[in-house]
């Protein structure tokens, strides 16, 4: 005890004289003497992943106070951190563009799509059967027609093209907000809950396929090759055998896979694999001409865990997939909806008509979903319900126009400014009014 | 039931279909014409992420069936991915430089030190007392003599800055590799035991001021300025007084955010801010001077259990935050790891002198550790075990030497391809001995 005790006071001298020195040596001769050995970009990546990190949590935690997605205070603070220029602070304005801090978000994205595939299962998708394929065909197709018609009333001079890209965008339902609110009122499996839920995984994949259809012609016209049937039926073979080929093969890699992993000596083994697994199919998914997360998501949708149970079992706390990928998702998702929101340039919506065309795109993408009830076949359901349910378009909705900025079309973005901050308004009014409406909804029943 | 069989069979039509499109769609007229919405940097760091984390796997579990150190095998991977043009294939040449990659590398060593830095705490530091500090002193400083002789004896024609660089990558013993040999051997809390771990958790910190004075010399020589004794007691006094404010500081604030952290409703708290606290601590050191790992080490030092309960007691399964650091370090220190393998060029092996230089250094360090026994005050220590502990100089000593890597001395690399592939042999050495020698040590007392 006298050792440790002398220990300790012995500590303390040491602190005190270190903080001396340190107050000592603060002089301008040894700004930065040894900077040389460190990676030169690694700094303001470690300034740039602290502030994102931190942000994220309190403008999360504000929402959530106030009962509202968490995902929006995300978003809300990166609006809030992007647009600071707006009040005359420039500070971050680097920090928008450090690579690193993109490609981050980047596999923070990856990692979203991948536990939402995991999440969703290809038997449940086949149970819900032909109601949810319906549903979710009319909630793909009416908001896209109503998107298309809202860009082009408002957006003159425009591209045909541009516009199936605004409606693209009000196309998918955001899986993770539907399945929070519907677990949170525990109706996750009320015949509703299983439609919603069914429909909101196929018009992902639908949406995902509307994507790559438009983005190809997109592609294609901005290339100088002409609009062709036959290209266009191409493509969506292509969008629809990459799923598939992914599906059949990959839940056969799936096993093979962990299987051979199971085998291997060592710790960690889950994690990697799993990761591998997921860069190796949204790889083969961007080579495939697809975008990454169409990869990922099959990976997670053909990764069962009756693949991985006896690396489980060997896992000292047993922890499945989802509980090892929480701790990475939790580190790079919010990277992923902070630089999201950061791209938000406020001072857009002091163009005439943005707001007015982002009330209207709004509008489109909640009355679009309601068609959805007319898909709903057989007694005994709540058609508004689903209906409700299907509204909130999220994450999913963001990627899509976040991916519309990097398309260009006769050298001008296919996502300007103006659609990028209606789209915005879109996600973040549709993702706030449905937990409201479903709660009243389903309450009521 | 029925309804489920039939989905099924819908499904399974819809994927033969699906890979019959796909066989069909695959017309070079295809050939990626969405690629322009894939973010054009990702396909190279997904690819080379996949790979990179499958082969860390494969070479450290076959490490492990041999009862080796898995770091080894991550090692001998990188080494062998790095090195596959000598057999005449360059298919992976540009994997080596692709930024994303070794950002994600040097995020992945800075979870490392972090993560040694919770392992380590300031009461036990203090609790072992003079033998412990008596012992890391010596163990830095005969090591680092030894080396700079050796050096001196090898690389004619090579500034003295350079044969000490070399010296101080023989100083830091690993704590990761010597906990984890005496936590298998059940010996942590032995008196040996903790002699060996609180020194080697002070010459970490020694080795890291080392490297500061080194480097921050080498920096000074090659802007031109002389070499000066100011400049070095400077350097020194603000190694230490960053470590000092820092642990002073950095408790204060560690507890002050955790604290206000538990206030914030919502989940995945406890991740973000450690790593927020990690990264901004990591930048502070970055931006003092110091190399951001000694920042990430120190943030872990100074962060203790008790300032997060609240938090962890909010989480559904109780984790700690070692357990929820694993999937991360998980993912990515093995990708620092293959990344340093894969700086290793075999083809320097074949320069005359290099094994004999690579032997010396290696028998500098393991000799070089002994006079550690020396340190230990008091009876009843087994002297040698402790000498014995304190040979593995693992990814300290790799760390080490790829700073060396980026600093240039009158236009050469500090550390050059010879002296880099004699260190990762030192390394290699050093990490295989250990295990064998302290188990027949410790099992024989």
């Amino acid at each position: 005890m006298h050792r440790i005790r002398k220990g300790r006071v012995e500590l303390r001298c040491w602190y005190l004289g270190a903080v001396v020195a340190w107050l000592l040596s603060a002089g301008p001769a040894l700004a930065a003497p040894v900077t040389g050995h460190a990676a030169p970009d690694m700094l303001p990546v470690l300034a740039a992943l602290a502030l994102i990190l931190v942000s994220a949590r309190l403008g999360g935690a504000l929402f959530e106070r106030f009962q509202l997605p968490t995902v929006l205070g995300e978003l809300a603070a990166g609006v809030l951190l992007g647009n600071l220029g707006l009040v005359g602070f420039h500070g971050l304005d680097s920090m928008r563009t450090v690579p690193t801090v993109e490609a981050f978000a980047q596999i923070g994205v990856l990692f979203l799509l991948f536990q939402v595939g995991l999440a969703s299962d290809i038997g449940k998708l086949a149970a819900v059967g032909l109601s949810a394929t319906l549903v979710a065909v009319l909630g793909v197709m009416v908001p896209m027609l109503l998107g298309f018609g809202v860009s082009t009333a408002f957006l003159h001079g425009q591209s045909p093209l541009t516009h199936w890209f605004v409606g693209a965008t009000l196309t998918a339902t955001s899986v993770g907000i539907t399945a929070r609110v519907l677990g949170d009122l525990k109706r996750t499996t009320s015949i509703e809950g299983r439609i919603i839920l069914g429909a909101a995984v196929i018009d992902d994949v639908l949406g995902l396929i509307v994507l790559a259809v438009v983005s190809g012609l997109i592609a294609a016209a901005n290339a100088g090759r002409a609009f062709d049937a036959t290209g266009l039926a191409l493509i969506v073979a292509k969008a629809i055998g990459f799923l598939g080929v992914a599906v059949v093969a990959g839940r056969w890699l799936s096993r093979v896979t962990f299987r051979f992993a199971a085998r291997l000596p060592g710790e960690g083994m889950l994690v990697s694999f799993a990761l591998a697994f997921c860069f190796l199919v949204s790889f083969l998914a961007g080579r495939a001409g697809l975008a990454p997360i169409v990869g990922a998501f099959a990976a997670g949708l053909v990764l069962e865990d009756v693949h991985y149970q006896a690396l489980r079992a060997r896992d000292a706390k047993k922890r499945d997939l989802n509980e090892l990928l929480e701790p990475l998702s939790g580190f790079l998702v919010p990277v992923f909806f902070v630089l999201m929101g950061m791209s938000v340039n406020l001072a857009a919506f002091a163009t005439p008509g943005v707001l007015g065309f982002a009330a209207l795109l709004t509008l489109a993408a909640v009355l679009g979903k309601q068609a959805c009830a007319a898909g709903v076949l057989g007694g005994g359901v709540d058609r508004l319900a689903v209906g409700l349910g299907m509204i909130p378009r999220g994450e999913v909705g963001l990627i899509f126009a976040s991916i519309g900025r990097t398309l260009t079309l006769n050298g001008e973005r296919v996502v300007n400014d103006t659609v990028y901050a209606a789209v915005v308004v879109m996600v973040a009014v549709t993702t706030l009014v449905t937990p409201p409406l479903l709660v009243w909804r389903l309450r009521r029943g």
